[in-house]
């Protein structure tokens, strides 16, 4: 049955305003006309939804517009630039990154810091964040901006529609909700807002990995369908159909790295047998290419510095690690038939650490989907680089305010 | 962003007259006043939109209601028997069956042959098929009820939103539009109804199975996520995500039987290597019970003879059948593994002969479940039987009538 139709003038007008806003940032600054048109109400409505919009100060005149329309030229309209903006943040097993990232899209501030995240106690990890955050959000402030949510990213399973990790095993964390941790220190939504509005949501960075493909990358089929692949110390992938993120019962959908690829093969620390993530994880290509991975990893800490370790020595023809970053490949296109066959995505979309070794994944993966699916998918490569899960997490936050205006006026 | 909102009030009356019919659909009889609490607009309005649908011959009144209600009891408002009918139709490998199907979800004529269509010439099967629809139609036109539409459920690949079959390996049907066979003859929607409004549709026989679940079964999930998985000859499944079908781009998505489960196994027709349908179909499972396929479905012909046969023989003991169907089923356990890390779906639905086939199966499919995920989904086995797919086409254009009342008056 269709969607039950809004129950009051209220929630109409909600509406109204999400599909102004919405109709100004899908096509640059443009007329009242012009949003007219678009969304199909009537000038003198828009009008009104647009007053409301500037004084609450989510839209901006630009002066007389560019629309092309005979007559006098309107006045165009954008999103504002020092409106409400949306905190990002992520927490790497090597890395902690956070971000602001405004109505128009625009990253304004960001800050980073290597660490030690692996095997850790989550107390001291979320209080260095939290300081993280305050920067940022101190920075975004002295722009003129109002920090408007926080949305972290996080490596592990979250349960859905809560702020719980149940299992982020490369941190360590087991059944940890992290909203205690948020209210008790800077990352309570009220230090950062000032006011009880605030959106929080803690979200698998898979997930806004592939949000931020969907909405940023420019590799998504018309279709909104595709399987979005990605890897940091993990393998992850999430499923999005006609436009929207599958998230499953619980929240865990898109466990790529546990499908079986050699059933009877390698553990997995998963409890399984044979799991992707034991033939082309990072530890398992290290451990392909002769590398010892602890070793290595203390060698070479810091976000994404096995990756480019490897991506180096494959590009300098390294053997051995050339042999393993086939096997990965292939490992992959055994897991991706299977997805494939399941799902039948228009693309598959290689992300994160993988977009980095795509020149040498990529040829041992399409053998494989070539040899085993009669029509595969093409495969693309995002352009989005390590940053996907942390602007996917901050532009979650600006797409809620886009929503949702009425909740996030000054 | 939210669904848009209706635009014109034709609109909006066609969708309350909707929510009028589910209301009765889903609740059995029921006052005009319960009517109105349940969806929510005034009595007025609901009596309005109540004699609208008397007029039709969509409802019909049963005289005082049993509401329970304080006051003078209410005329309770049911789904008339005696207006618009569903016709559902299967091509079977082995059988051909058509029923009709009432507005109350009764099946009230249904009729079936055996029938070879293994490798088949598709004219001569149509047209058999379309001498049962004639005659099931006719035997509902004399029950009072009005044929509004017809479904085929086939098995194989159906384009999605098209009338093409683009594979069915069994039947030896490749890029097939069935839709000049139906203009051709009487499954023509015209020769049908009489009338240019009748619902036509061609859907894949897993995909009509698992919606017969959602809709009948009794055994899905409030949550409405869950795995389908059938077999006749071939294996397929079904992934149902918030109760709506998950099609996929091409609508070829559910390829369950085309995962790979020993992936440098047994090449497979399909053109991959060591897919499920090599080890757990029913040609696997007769060979690895030591018995040919060819042989065995000459001696055994007709829809489901030999799973009738495997069921009979494990019942009695046969240790190469127990054997053969619990390697059926550990293949089966470590597709559904793939798929439950790729879906997160809250419970896996047996259908179709794996029903049949479920005290042998599940032991093994059971545990390869429990050694390869943590936690589980619960497996259940479907009620309904190999009827499922021929019920669910029925069932279809019942819903399509239920949901937009106003193109199925008399």
């Amino acid at each position: 049955m269709a969607a039950p139709a809004p129950n009051t003038q209220q929630e109409m007008r909600r509406r109204n305003l999400a599909r102004v806003l919405h109709a100004v940032a899908d096509g640059g600054p443009r007329s009242r006309a012009a949003v007219a048109a678009r969304i199909g109400l009537t000038r003198t409505a828009v009008s009104t939804l647009v007053d409301e919009l500037l004084g609450a100060g989510l839209l901006v005149e630009l002066g007389p517009g560019r629309s092309g329309a005979v007559g006098r030229p309107g006045t165009a309209l954008a999103l504002s630039d020092r409106g409400p903006c949306g905190i990002g943040a992520e927490i790497g097993v090597d890395h902690l990154a956070v971000c602001a990232v405004d109505l128009r899209g625009e990253v304004r501030a960001r800050t980073a810091m290597d660490a030690a995240n692996r095997d850790s106690d989550p107390g001291p990890v979320l209080g260095r964040l939290a300081s993280l955050v305050e920067e940022v959000a101190d920075e975004a402030r002295g722009l003129g901006l109002r920090p408007a949510g926080l949305a972290v990213a996080v490596p592990g399973l979250v349960a859905r529609g809560t702020t719980t990790v149940v299992q982020a095993p490369n941190l360590g964390w087991t059944d940890l909700d992290l909203a205690p941790h948020l209210a008790g220190n800077a990352l309570g939504t009220g230090a950062l807002t000032g006011s009880g509005t605030a959106v929080c949501s803690i979200d698998n960075e898979a997930n806004l990995g592939a949000l931020a493909e969907l909405w940023l990358g420019g590799h998504t089929p018309p279709s909104g369908d595709f399987v979005h692949v990605s890897a940091e110390i993990g393998i992850g992938a999430a499923i999005v159909v006609d436009g929207e993120l599958l998230r499953g019962t619980r929240g865990f959908a898109g466990e790529l790295g546990h499908v079986p690829v050699r059933p009877e093969g390698r553990p997995c620390a998963c409890g399984g047998i044979g799991c992707l993530e034991q033939y082309a994880g990072e530890e398992a290509v290290l451990r392909a290419a002769g590398l010892d991975p602890r070793a290595t990893a203390a060698e070479h800490p810091g976000p994404g510095a096995r990756i480019d370790l490897l991506a180096t020595r494959a590009g300098e023809g390294d053997r051995a690690v050339l042999g393993a970053l086939a096997e990965a490949g292939s490992a992959l296109g055994t897991a991706l038939t299977g997805a494939v066959n399941l799902l039948d995505p228009q693309t598959v979309v290689l992300g994160g650490a993988l977009a980095r070794l795509a020149p040498w994944l990529l040829p041992s993966l399409e053998h494989e989907l070539g040899r085993r699916l009669a029509g595969p998918p093409p495969v693309s490569v995002s352009r989005l680089g390590p940053d996907g899960p942390l602007l996917g997490a901050a532009h979650s936050v600006v797409r809620a305010v886009l929503d949702d205006p009425l909740a996030h006026r000054a």
